[in-house]
């Protein structure tokens, strides 16, 4: 038998593949958790009836200190773990994969959407440009992390943007709350930077708005999940017409074009 | 109405998003492209019969010089576009929208899976460690282009590992041959890089292996498509022990775990 971990994707019940769903109505038990990410169109309710099926939900334990529970089942029987967007993305998933396979359980994956992929139509931002991306994590103790602003250093010497995803414990975090938190390690680096912020990707109303990043701090973006792309130092044409076009980003941004 | 770009996600017909699945049906009109990405584990004839719909092939000029026809239907019509993987990743299909704005047509992104997600499921790689990616393609009147070796040597310097995409024209190339394209431009910077190879993403028998990327030159990966992602300098423990397991990795690879 077998451990399906399939992707339910960006926004809602209807994001998961035709294969997953299949899967899902064939597997012997389901479970789902909204731990390493959120599915802010639906919730467990909504799957269950969705699904026509009981689903039960994991929280961090259950897949970190007790996945042995769920990987014995998974020898005698099918089971199906939900997970929002496309799995193993975290790396909660990647050790699951380990030790199923330490103990001789096979695991197979289902894809699904992904803010990943997705970023790139929401903002026009050429996929191949995006460079390493980082999480704005809550202060910790009063201490802020470094690692994002050290990630889009890096990533702007090489001319590429870089995908901010934002705290979601306990609450998912705003545009304009990872700015705050961003700039309390920031030496002034980030005020020659365009940013732009994308809320509730995947749905039929998502909100994309490119400004200066210190400009986005006050712009509301509504309803999570929200994610932040910070721009490379040199634009392509189609990048700043796609900005311009969809994204009403200033005209100031047109001197980046190269 | 509406003009619909949809998604196929990676392998074949059933890696539609429910979502996008509905869209096809209720669409007035529905065309297909191949031209940005395959769809390896399916063809027009199969998807026609999964839609049970008449879908119409798009070429190259279609897209790009000619696609006011497409979007002059889009005014009366619901018009569904499908594309392998997930949209708007290639330069097209941010032009098609920004041409569809021009003249008032709304566009509707539905998304999948792609690439760019699921090899972090495939290889185990951290997704927040992979850099630029870039494009392995046949040399033009004899020249190789060097682009995909300065991206590689961007992102080791960042620690960051690269996904290289395979040229589709004439013909989709193998990781062997792309291995051998890059060593025509290379300095001997190549000798030290690991790479992983990942055939059939999305499929049910992918093969993904690691190795010296000199040792992948000789590995047979079977049918297309075919993705390689040269690592990072430094790798994560877990990193190490996902390749080992599911990429048949060597031993010699852990010298390089911080």
């Amino acid at each position: 038998m077998m451990l399906f971990i399939i992707g339910l994707g960006l926004w809602n019940e209807k994001d998961i593949s035709m294969k997953g769903y299949e899967t899902v109505l064939k597997a012997d038990e389901v479970y789902v958790e909204f731990y390493t990410s959120k599915l802010c169109g639906s919730n467990l309710k909504k799957l269950k009836k969705f699904f026509k099926k009981e689903i039960v939900k994991l929280d961090r334990k259950d897949l970190e200190d007790y996945c042995d529970l769920i990987l014995e089942k998974a020898k005698d029987k099918d089971i199906a773990i939900l997970v929002p967007g496309d799995p193993v993305i975290a790396t909660t998933h990647i050790a699951l994969m380990i030790e199923a396979q330490k103990i001789g359980v096979e695991v197979k994956i289902i894809h699904a959407s992904s803010i990943i992929s997705a970023v790139c139509a929401l903002t026009g931002l050429h996929s191949y440009k995006f460079g390493k991306s980082a999480t704005i994590s809550y202060p910790y103790k009063n201490m802020v992390s470094r690692t994002p602003i050290a990630t889009i250093k890096d990533n702007r010497n090489i001319n590429a943007h870089t995908l901010l995803y934002l705290d979601l414990h306990p609450k998912p975090m705003t545009i304009n709350e990872g700015i705050k938190i961003l700039e309390q390690v920031d030496d002034g680096f980030l005020n020659n930077c365009y940013a732009v912020g994308v809320a509730r990707a995947g749905s039929d109303f998502p909100t994309v708005k490119c400004d200066k990043i210190k400009k986005l701090k006050k712009f509301e973006f509504g309803p999570p999940l929200h994610a932040l792309v910070v721009l490379s130092p040199k634009l392509h044409f189609l990048e700043y017409e796609f900005l311009r076009t969809f994204a009403s980003a200033p005209r100031s941004l047109k001197k980046f074009v190269e």
